[in-house]
């Protein structure tokens, strides 16, 4: 009845520094920048069209989408911006690298934190310079409610209400949705369409810049999905993600 | 009371080419690019901040907007388009560059369409490729209402309802105002808001991506204009702009 596009940011520049980002608005490299070109020109090769797209306020996902926008020659198309897009946010953890992170608080613990659904990595102290409910992009969210760390069901908890309260409603009134997104906003939306398990969700990698399309039935629930690329490039692309978070050599 | 900021987009390709553009969704030249950096730079210097930007639904205006975004760290603002602020549409004269509309039509006539507040170009036939009511943008436009071509006193007519129930709302609840449009749409806005004669609008030039500021009063009524950047660098834009209608050596 209804098809629907997920898009992960392009490489972002602490994705090749393999620092946990959270909700820092670090900027695409040059291959982020070209992966977003390529994925515009999939969408559309593939006939794909929109009528609105959504995003969440960091740069790394709003220029993904500029591009693809531009490759489908829909600059003009409305777009809509929410915090609740957001990558999870990665508390005391955003910064640092894997070496650094492993160093200061011990391989073990580092592992609990990336592979628990439920248990948060440390979370910002008051008057942490990282902890910035000023920022006008968060206007819309009380200062109380900024967060300061997130496990990933917290990130379901804020993703979920935005797609049943903003984003179905337009999917029901016909619109063709996109929504440019990261990692860890995409497995939240994905784990409650797909009613994915605790355990599983943490293994499921989500590739920078390919199209994943989710076709739902009239109660906008998942009918199937499969990305625009071909297996064979989705397969790699989806091991560079799983490796992403291990320590480099 | 109020301070809104108006900026007509850098150089496109027909700009450079000397072509009737209007509705025509040309893109913007590498300088074009290079000029809407410079605008956001400006910006960002002088302390400016937005909270809602317009736009046309043309890109050369959106990437110019989006440029500036960028440089202003504001790529996640909320961001309307609207056909209303779109170029004056030129009818039949798309396309065609000073030399050929010359020669088709007779250099007395076309200083008239170029000179006249409210003697139009030739208009669109039934049929003409350029006549596209069904591309998705227009879709809040009724089809019959399409414009087969536009004089300036038509793109006042469709600028001003926008701007008096879409924009002076929004200034009126705060929001600090940018409007990323074109050379004619940028003219009917300052025509209505100054009060400029028929005779004197058509002489006045709108230089590309000069951020031109507006201060308005509490009834949303100017007290006063001025561009960000340097008398001149203004001149030199206007003369810039100015020769842009006259035929090549």
């Amino acid at each position: 009845m209804y098809k629907i596009v997920l898009l992960r940011h392009g490489e972002s520049t602490w994705n090749k520094e393999n620092r946990f980002t959270g909700w820092t608005d670090v900027d695409l490299t040059e291959k982020g920048n070209q992966e977003a070109v390529a994925a515009g020109e999939l969408l559309r090769e593939e006939g794909y069209a929109f009528d609105v797209a959504f995003t969440s306020v960091l740069k790394r996902a709003n220029k993904t989408l500029n591009i693809v926008l531009e490759k489908l020659d829909a600059l003009w198309l409305p777009v809509e911006h929410s915090w609740r897009l957001n990558e999870r946010h990665y508390g005391a953890l955003q910064g640092l690298n894997k070496a650094e992170t492993a160093a200061k608080y011990g391989d073990e613990q580092v592992l609990i934190w990336r592979r628990s659904y439920d248990t948060p990595p440390p979370a910002l102290d008051d008057g942490d310079e990282r902890l910035t409910p000023d920022d006008p992009r968060y206007a819309a969210l009380p200062a109380d409610r900024f967060p300061r760390t997130e496990c990933l069901k917290d990130t379901v908890a804020r993703v979920v209400p935005y797609w049943e309260t903003v984003i179905v409603p337009r999917i029901l009134a016909g619109d063709r949705i996109l929504i440019a997104a990261h990692g860890n906003s995409i497995r939240a939306l994905i784990k409650y369409l797909d009613g994915v398990s605790d355990a599983d969700i943490v293994g499921l990698n989500i590739p920078t810049a390919q199209p994943l399309v989710y076709e739902l039935d009239e109660n906008c629930q998942p009918i199937k999905h499969y990305y625009l690329a071909d297996e064979d490039t989705i397969k790699a692309a989806e091991a560079a993600v799983a490796g992403q978070g291990k320590a480099k050599a």
